[in-house]
């Protein structure tokens, strides 16, 4: 029987023959993450255990990245747990300071994480590094624990949801909007537990940013995982960001799926997930016109270089309305200088942009542009729940960054193609 | 009988004869100043008045410059009340989302306070205009709501203590010293109530970024006002911001102080306030070794591109101590970019600083950069009082900007000198 992405990379990371969905098996896992936010649970269920030291110190990350520059004497002292630990423990990939970044941007960029890995991390966008072709996927503080105890843990092998992607997408149209366009198909529980996989011409066309935005959002369907085949590209990219190892990966021609959806991506217009679930996905003409006061161009779904290339393409020689807070946030140290090397800051900021630097900020409400109620955001981040990104009375709309930086020239939401 | 800078202006100000220290005085007032934290206040009282509508909607600036981008749901919402205020009452200078920038450095570049002006803020530091001349001070949001209404208020006219700056300075020593050093000489509450007067050929010599530098901090040693005489400079910088208006202005020969002090600043040291008052006061090399967690070079008193330039200028070519978190915030948009344009940025981010988008942040414990228990930061920030940038049990050293990038990058307290 063959296997799916999902199978192989298990099979390769336990000692039993994995045969299919539903089985339970025991596997190690290679690297174990966890940020400001949920590190300081983890250790405390670390310590709980009677752990003494973590299973590799190499395979470690603690990310500093949700609410610094510390907001609060709280988040302060989170991250003094974190980082009192960090040095205990002699963990290798510790992040703070001015060497922080959103986790799910850094550790690709850095080489941490790559293709055929197990990758479990406390927070739920673990599932990021599916682009790169890694089994990664957000798991509660406790279970991360003990995986930095022991350096493994189980998973019951999920069913996968294999989704095909073709045609030619048309401008100001890509991951993103593919991404929101299959939740808006499967429902924000449609994938609940079970792998998404990705295939077809568009994903074989695709830049890895652009499959990590889609694996990014793979929990926002339910998904345990997003996955997508290894290429040469993500070996050259791994490679260059100085990850040792990976293979060419396809899943099996005879690997089983519980379902298959086929999506035609031509004449798809930019899509927008309406509040409050990203699944109440639109065509963005269908919420044009609504008034918007910040837009947030930012976070681990799209905070890499090539959505600040696109937000800057939409707004070099225009200017933002003075009635809407423009926030950018590129998510890495390395992206935010690639940016102004690139002439993209000189833009935004001629455009009348707030440049903050690497945080995950207000995606999820944590500081840099909290909304307040009766107010409206667009937003490239990930989720749209009420509250998320403020007052339970304020609204966000998920957008990609060029419809994003487009609604913030417009005062309200529109298409850049109609801009 | 001959008058001070500060019965000068009063006297501009009002139909009454200025006769010296005591009286009581009824002002016109030219400007009307409140921020994100205080504007609410002042408004509640305006409406509380019965106040219909602001006394000249070009004499109000309201500047979101605190706890922005927002911080959290209330500072939002307090947001929120001032934008709808300034809508309401077409008030011109109303800055937010893009545009804004720390209030003390904004103004003065906007050419919105000038020379000769009187102005009343609902901030302790509205007092740094006097580096271009203006009789400006802080009042009680109470206060700043009943001027807004009616566009005067009442002023005891103040003793002045008049400070002489004699002598050449040497390398990495400049106005945030001297003033460090001066409210070390006249203790926190040494010029109460009282004008201090600056001259000297010093001050001739000072740029008028290094005039604002120490008149910001007159309120520090408990002045009302920390006033410059206007001269070429002043005009020359004021009318080249669009300020319209404003003449040389120098205190009478024959003007009456309270009482004098020298400050011969050749041979001074970079001076250092320790915890947890700005009158602790010592040469940094009495405080050389203490290890440091964090660096702040920004905020009204050394966010301006002047101290942008001398904070690059030592870390050009260096390393941040990886264990320290040097904090870079240019205080406007224009200095912001500014620092891009002359490579002043790259050498931040090379160095590994986090840059941040301009804002009051941690000088305040606002947001951006707040400490844990147990940390110890040196700050280009005016007060550091217990608990001032964080925890209670956090300390903060003031000083000037290149004694706080030298010390990022020796991750303790160093004289730039012995970097």
């Amino acid at each position: 029987m063959g296997q799916t992405l999902a199978e192989k990379i298990l099979q390769n990371h336990t000692d039993e023959q994995v045969t299919g969905a539903g089985q339970i098996v025991q596997c190690k896992v290679d690297m174990v993450l966890a940020n400001d936010i949920t590190a300081p649970l983890a250790i405390k269920s670390f310590k709980a255990m009677g752990a003494k030291k973590v299973f590799d110190r190499d395979k470690i990350s603690l990310v500093c990245d949700h609410f610094t520059p510390n907001k609060d004497i709280d988040s302060a002292e989170q991250v003094k747990v974190v980082r009192d630990f960090a040095e205990e423990m002699g963990v290798t990939h510790y992040y703070e300071c001015g060497e922080v970044g959103v986790e799910h941007a850094l550790l690709p960029e850095k080489g941490i994480v790559g293709p055929g890995y197990v990758v479990i991390g406390a927070d739920s966008h673990t599932c990021t590094y599916g682009g790169l072709g890694a089994f990664a996927t957000g798991m509660g503080s406790t279970d991360v624990g003990a995986g930095m105890a022991l350096g493994e843990t189980w998973f019951k092998v999920p069913p996968t949801i294999r989704v095909n992607l073709t045609g030619t997408p048309g401008k100001y149209v890509g991951a993103k909007d593919f991404v929101l366009n299959q939740i808006g198909i499967l429902g924000v529980s449609g994938a609940l537990y079970k792998a998404l996989e990705y295939g077809g011409e568009v994903v074989d066309n695709m830049t890895i940013e652009g499959r990590m935005t889609i694996a990014n959002m793979a929990i926002e369907a339910g998904g345990k995982v997003g996955l997508f085949p290894v290429d040469q590209k993500t070996l050259d990219y791994s490679s260059k960001a100085g990850f040792k190892g990976g293979e060419l990966m396809t899943p099996d021609a005879d690997a089983v799926y519980e379902r298959v959806v086929d999506i035609d991506v031509t004449g798809m217009a930019p899509q927008v997930a309406c509040p409050h679930l990203p699944d109440n996905v639109k065509p963005v003409d269908e919420t044009a016109g609504l008034k918007i006061h910040q837009a947030v161009i930012g976070s681990c779904t799209n905070g890499r270089i090539e959505d600040m290339r696109e937000a800057a393409e939409v707004l070099k020689g225009r200017k933002v309305d003075p009635k809407v807070r423009c926030i950018i946030l590129p998510a890495t140290p390395s992206i935010w200088k690639a940016c102004m090397q690139e002439g993209l800051m000189e833009i935004f900021m001629d455009a009348g942009c707030i440049v903050g630097p690497p945080t995950c900020g207000p995606c999820l409400g944590g500081h840099m542009g909290i909304l307040a109620g009766g107010e409206r955001a667009i937003s490239t981040t990930n989720r749209n729940f009420k509250g998320r990104m403020g007052s339970l009375e304020s609204e966000v709309f998920l957008s990609n960054p060029a419809v994003a930086a487009a609604s913030a020239v417009a005062g309200e939401i529109i298409n850049p193609a109609k801009l």
